[in-house]
């Protein structure tokens, strides 16, 4: 059994990682911490939980984050940053769900992220999590920092493209759409209820966070710098993201749809839907896979890419419990086949 | 393994069957049957069960069904009874998730449902598949009549009260609201997005089929007949029943609260919540509990109990899935483990 | 033109004011206040005014708003009672659109909002402003308490029966089902869309401040207390609310149906609707009218009747704007006149 | 007044225009038509219109339409053209709200629409009715094609750009996403509530209606064909456009701001927002106006422009009420003055 702790458990990334560790059966969950919510039973705060967590929030303590085999950082930006070197330290895993550990240029990070990093020269040994992109550095790492949900759905919307060098890197537009709950559990007024239901925008048009995240795998991928275009947008639904992707094509391809179904051919948790289909998010609700389809409207020049993922699920939790699967040596698979709940 | 045959599986509650079971370790999908849809891959048509079954609809046919060890009816009212007793010759167990032997009463039943019964002989054997009532005659059954989703709602949030004797049977009042995808997945104007969404409304006020179901269960316990007053609602949302039940004291009780906890401590699907909740049906999405809180506003003579569900799970395909459990003998709670999912 | 003044105008019931008041042909907005957006236009604020009003937030100033002819309060409850006495002294109507002059028992209403009354001697000639109830005391009043939006709903739905006599008054329950905007624009975590969203609870069960403002109004009418059973819901949809009103015949009536029609002939505000009928909530979004329709169900001696209201037009700023053109002498539905958005 | 028809009004586009024609002072309605509902009042179909239009559906009568000033057709693609060359005879005005008019290409419109063009000699003189393009056209038209919602919002977000020659018009991109609404009141599977509801997907990705017709229009503007790539997306919500637009600087703007602000200075129902903003679609919501944003993320070349309506209305029965006032020599603004509903 996998020792677990969890830093910063109160929000929705919080509670879905509960929901996916609760079920597996490697994993022995050891402590939670919330300064906020010291002795709050979670169950209470989270009563879809009840009978299946008896934990209560603590106030985080070092010895006891250190008795962990594997310690995951569901914390607001900069948190995890501070804590991580004296974890690494004494030998614990850790998986960082927030984006301290994401970007590799610490002055790009500092710039979009508005602080000092305090740890910078840990930064270079994070390994990016995504799986399909990273699987063998994965299972070498003593830190992984997990990917945010946007650059999950469009990075793996794009890959096949830019690997097999069709698309012209110039004309990149990332079009993506998320649920309310990508926002987190903080109390703002912009993601009440009233302001958000029935309404529909984008946000971010002048820069989001994702942006350099993106450019940075993307660019990494195709080996020189890509001025990808990223457009997030608010749906007025809890979970999900759809990305909706285009590329105009450099050169002429053969399959369009072989080149995806080969590129995801072992993959477990993604899925390349028949040619010609158009998925949803709810395809993919609750559940750790991302459903791919790929376009060529009219025989055009033009690809479009469709993309989605369960923001709280592919999008953060449920890739951090496939990364943790990947550093412990377990089936990849392990606690994460949820089948989607839909309707 | 079990056998399994589903005859009508286009519906959600057939697409919440194939959900639980597809994930059920003892557990053998070998029929699904749809006049409409046959030769079309289930996945196809709920993609959420892609890489899950593999199964494509086919016409029914009696041979594959008699070779199944239990056959699972998902239809519209009125199916089932004309093919059940061939099946029970056939030894085949068979759980009906419609309406069709849940009346004991047949000409009640005619009048309610607007048909003959094709076999009312057939009627008197089988058990209504309410566990927290019925479980030992379910153990023995060949016949289960899946109940209906607004009746467990508000039977297991009666049931205490009725059993002890405390209330006046004569001012039972259930205000109920389901989801819309208790009104199933036929296309109907009713229940388009745009005629449901952001609005309420009350329906049935006149009369509704489960009224004399749950008068019949009611009375059942009662040893009477009892005038309950049912008013379904329909909510904007898809999944979810919050019955809320009033009931006016005839003998002052020691506790209400502890009345419920221990009639359901032994239950492993009914979760009695601390004083003072307010279960939100959300605590149960996708899973198979039911939540219950009870009240006594003001220390005054009325007791207020809120019952959730949700109506896909307890309220059909889980509850079908727990009968099929006792039925086979297998642990209560196989396959039935999902933890809600939140938010 | 009716020089008009808002005190605390960055809430819903704020908004959905100046979206009748900009409208009306008789109305020039003077004054907005807000402490905390001072200097904000308005229309910066709530993008649906651009073009329709000029205003910037102010911080109340006693001289500007004396300059008025009628003051409206959109404040949360305790602030109008700070204020009131002094413009009431400079000649100046007020209608409160909080509480704090709804309940005429002074300790009572001390003990549901839990402060102690700012200007009790004043709260016996503040006129409850349900014009349906007491229009002729409204056309001289000075100071008008807008009613809660549960009580509008609640009190048009009874009216009838209980001016009637027709009822036992012993068991009134009244399950009432709200929007979240009735809640307000405060950053609370419990009306976050991911909290509310596909998802339906109780709350307030233990009692909630607008239990006694309804049983004082119905206590009114019918000459004694009357202990009715008042739960509220919180609805996943923005507005609207639906009132399912329980009651015991006492005696045998004529017609219910003529009985409403009758009672509400001359209301051009309070639409009975068809005998069978199911008012929902949408058929009065953004208009000032309640629909009604009362049932017997099966015959029996029961009663249910069905109310629906927007909450922010006929349970807050509609009412409101219909008290004042009642109390400046104009035509009662001036600018009252929307036709309900639908679908 | 106007004497005006109304011929198939049982959609959603139907009861918007009877919303706005009701309330609408120069108009007087005469008859309005439905083979399947005829003798239906329509105030029973559409309770939001109770004791505000008397008028039943009746069948349509050739003589009954003539003695009208105006017909609009708020019928299926193909019945318009039908009707409309003797009503034109008869000298009546026709807008068709639905697309028979809209393509003045014959073979393309029929390639489309998957028919014969029943009067392809008439499409020729039928005027596009954007006002904002067209308007001395409109004047002195006797048929005006109401435009689709989709070219609506895309155009008005698009052409002070292709005016001013500032784009690459090669790399054109409209990614758009509407609600429910726009499917119409059908009853498909489709567009249930649970197919729908806390889902996002995109449609008509190989080819959709709109596609040509916005085609068509850029085109004009433009000069020369436009390979724009166009691409609609299923909101959960029941009204609003949102359509993101993409281009390409071909050359350096003086101020974006400022062409957007001066091309629409005189324009009633355009609004462009300030530098910065992200239109919502609830700004719009019920009302006739489009509201824009013109942005140029980190200060590259590609120009990014948020264009927002509703649906219902500037997409449909808004801008046929606009053109029915542009046509009759009235008051542009006639009864089109309602301030969105928010929230």
């Amino acid at each position: 059994m996998i020792k677990v702790g969890i830093v910063g458990g109160t929000g929705y990334t919080g509670v879905e990682l509960l929901r996916l560790l609760a079920a597996h059966p490697q994993v022995e969950l050891k402590v939670i911490t919330s300064r906020s919510e010291e002795g709050v039973a979670v169950a209470d705060m989270f009563p879809n939980l009840r009978g299946r967590v008896d934990l209560r929030f603590s106030v985080p303590d070092q010895a006891a984050l250190e008795a962990c085999d594997l310690v995951f950082f569901a914390t607001p930006n900069g948190t995890a940053m501070k804590m991580v070197p004296a974890l690494l330290e004494a030998g614990v895993k850790v998986i960082d769900l927030a984006a301290d550990f994401r970007i590799q240029d610490i002055p790009l990070w500092e710039k979009w992220y508005g602080m000092p990093h305090a740890c910078p020269e840990v930064v270079a040994e994070a390994v990016y999590g995504l799986p399909e992109l990273n699987r063998e550095a994965i299972k070498g790492a003593r830190l992984i920092a997990n990917p945010g949900c946007y650059p999950t759905a469009v990075t793996l919307g794009l890959l096949p493209l830019v690997e097999a060098g069709l698309v012209d890197l110039d004309h990149l537009i990332a079009d993506c759409k998320s649920g309310v709950s990508g926002a987190g559990r903080g109390a703002n007024v912009g993601t009440l209820f009233s302001e958000v239901d029935g309404s529909f925008k984008a946000y971010g048009v002048a820069g989001h966070r994702h942006m350099p995240e993106i450019r940075q795998i993307i660019g990494g991928v195709a080996g020189k710098a890509v001025p990808l275009t990223f457009i997030p947008h608010l749906l007025p639904m809890i979970r999900g993201i759809h990305a909706t992707l285009y590329a105009d094509l450099a050169n002429e391809p053969e399959s369009l749809q072989a080149l995806y179904e080969q590129r995801y051919a072992n993959e477990p948790f993604v899925d390349v839907m028949p040619a010609g289909s158009h998925p949803e998010t709810r395809f993919v609700r609750g559940g750790n896979t991302c459903r791919i389809a790929v376009h060529r409207p009219q025989g055009e020049g033009r690809v479009v890419v469709l993309s989605v993922i369960d923001n709280l699920v592919k999008g953060a939790a449920g890739q951090a419990v496939q990364n943790m699967n990947i550093l412990f040596g377990l089936e990849e698979t392990l606690g994460l086949d949820q089948i989607p709940v839909m309707p």
